[in-house]
């Protein structure tokens, strides 16, 4: 099929290109019955605008960025359902870049960004980010940028998240409330500002308990499935090991139930189980996982909406509509 | 932070827009001493060339376009991967599309692009598409598409799928192995030629086996997780229940398990079970599930790397490279 272009048009109707775009786009410089001659002959050759030059054109390219470490996760699989939502709506394209949890990768997205490929971008920063000058380089070229989820508590813009703190906070006592005493948190980044405040929330339940939880008893994991495996194995294995475990993430969770069984230790009357999760097959595992389970739609259908908010309304400030989604927790046979 | 652009550069340096652009492709018209003035200029300004002005020089976006129906799926989280290991080796974006299962979404998007927003699409097709004039189309306008795991028999280019007919027929003689009679069959779609090729293969075993099963053993499920609970129920709750089931997408499997505890029926004892599924979490799931585990990895990967191929070599014929991979059987308690 013959690529159908403004010249194509401008050719047959014996017109400058410029008054055929000028006409496509309405202007009042054309008549009206110019713009009914080149709209019959676009839709009857079926004439589709070039993105790129429209993009010049207009300034704009009508997608969104989602950056996010990880497609594998229940989590973002829904948060991205809650995005795509709002994007459809608003006829944008989503873009979806995974950072595998590297850093540099994170950054080398954000730097390409620079050059307007999108109108905005919606990020959720991998485990090794541990400063924010790529974030604040592509905010200062007037790209408008929301965290969600793993957010970063000292740039200036929206933040969409769960209440971090409170679910770790929540997670502990409920393991405590169940008689466990030893509780280990199993983490995957130090520097990651959701698993610190996670982490803080379990500190804190487990000092008011009169509970001290020995270093030995916080576990940082990786992306590394079998690394994890052997942490995890080390942990259990050991005569001190904990009665509880609090995993932050989800795909901890098939790691503390494999090692369990290698180790003969029944969940729960042995280790307590607990997870962040947003599995669908948390009610079916054996035994069946109590999770702390976050409002994924929920956090990515508020951070689209916020971000399409700052693109329509260029005095919208961002940096003041942070929003917090409470988690819930599922209490199931694993505690 | 102001837009470095051609234009700046120019200005700042008293040459031509042209003689910059020139110098930044290393055009042979243009002087080393210049080239060396240009580039010292550009990196000093940290100028970033615009994508889309350079899509419309180069006719090339850089990106490539996944259409799938979901990401909430093992198997699809899983392709991603495959399918991004090979674009960030050649330095492409990837934009992944989802579907929903809607035909009319699928139309939309592939429509869209017609206007060369992207070098080539890798499809999977929806559950609802029953014709491929869409896929046609966008041939036509010489952009490439490789079809993959969800494929369309009909159309001619490469197909990278797994073995479903001898999956489907490996499922069925497993549970009839195992002392299973009543097979039956959840499907997600008429339509789907993995579908119907899955469940030609466990016709194939049935019939060898001298079962034939009931029009009712066939069960159509839908995206509607409420719907399949239902559906699955009512089939179980039949006093000529199945005594075994063969689940052909992952996301049934709890609704199966779901099921059979609210009827109280066993797992394996009164229902075997066996489901087409890249959970990770099959082993820790109770009981655990004997599953029939494609090669996503492989298969988004072998699929990225033909449309790759036809970029770099216009002669390469796609439609003669389709790839099969056989899918492995895993087998655990719940059979």
């Amino acid at each position: 099929m013959e690529n159908i272009n403004l010249k194509t048009l401008a050719a047959q109707l014996h017109l400058s290109t410029a008054t055929v775009s000028k006409a496509l786009r309405d202007s009042h410089e054309i008549s009206d019955e110019t713009k009914q001659r080149v709209r019959a002959l676009a839709a009857a050759l079926n004439y589709i605008p070039n993105p790129y030059a429209s993009s010049l054109r207009k300034k704009s390219s009508k997608t969104i960025a989602v950056v996010i470490p990880e497609v594998a996760d229940s989590f973002f699989a829904e948060a991205i359902n809650g995005i795509e939502a709002v994007a459809q709506s608003k006829g944008y394209h989503v873009l979806i870049y995974l950072t595998h949890e590297s850093f540099e990768k994170e950054k080398a997205i954000l730097m390409d960004f620079q050059s307007g490929r999108v109108d905005g971008v919606l990020l959720s920063v991998s485990a090794e980010t541990v400063n924010t000058n790529h974030i604040l380089t592509l905010q200062s070229h007037q790209i408008p940028i929301v965290v969600f989820d793993r957010i970063c508590d000292e740039i200036k813009t929206a933040k969409v998240s769960t209440d971090d703190y409170n679910s770790g906070y929540k997670a502990a006592q409920h393991l405590i409330d169940r008689g466990y005493k030893k509780i280990a948190y199993l983490s995957i980044s130090k520097t990651l500002s959701i698993s610190r405040k996670r982490m803080n929330g379990y500190m804190q339940a487990m000092k008011e308990n009169n509970f001290l939880p020995a270093e030995f008893y916080i576990c940082e994991c990786t992306t590394d499935d079998e690394y994890n495996n052997a942490v995890i194995e080390n942990l259990l294995n050991n005569e001190n090991r904990p009665d509880g475990i609090i995993a932050s993430v989800e795909k901890l969770t098939t790691s503390v139930y494999s090692a369990c069984r290698r180790l003969q230790l029944k969940i729960p009357e042995d280790v307590g189980v607990i997870s962040f999760s947003n599995l669908k097959t948390a009610a079916i595992l054996n035994p069946s996982l109590t999770t702390i389970t976050q409002p994924a739609f929920d956090i990515g259908n508020a951070a689209a909406s916020l971000l399409f908010k700052s693109f329509e309304k260029k005095s919208f400030q961002l940096d003041a509509e942070s929003q917090s989604f409470p988690s819930v927790l599922h209490i199931r046979n694993s505690t």
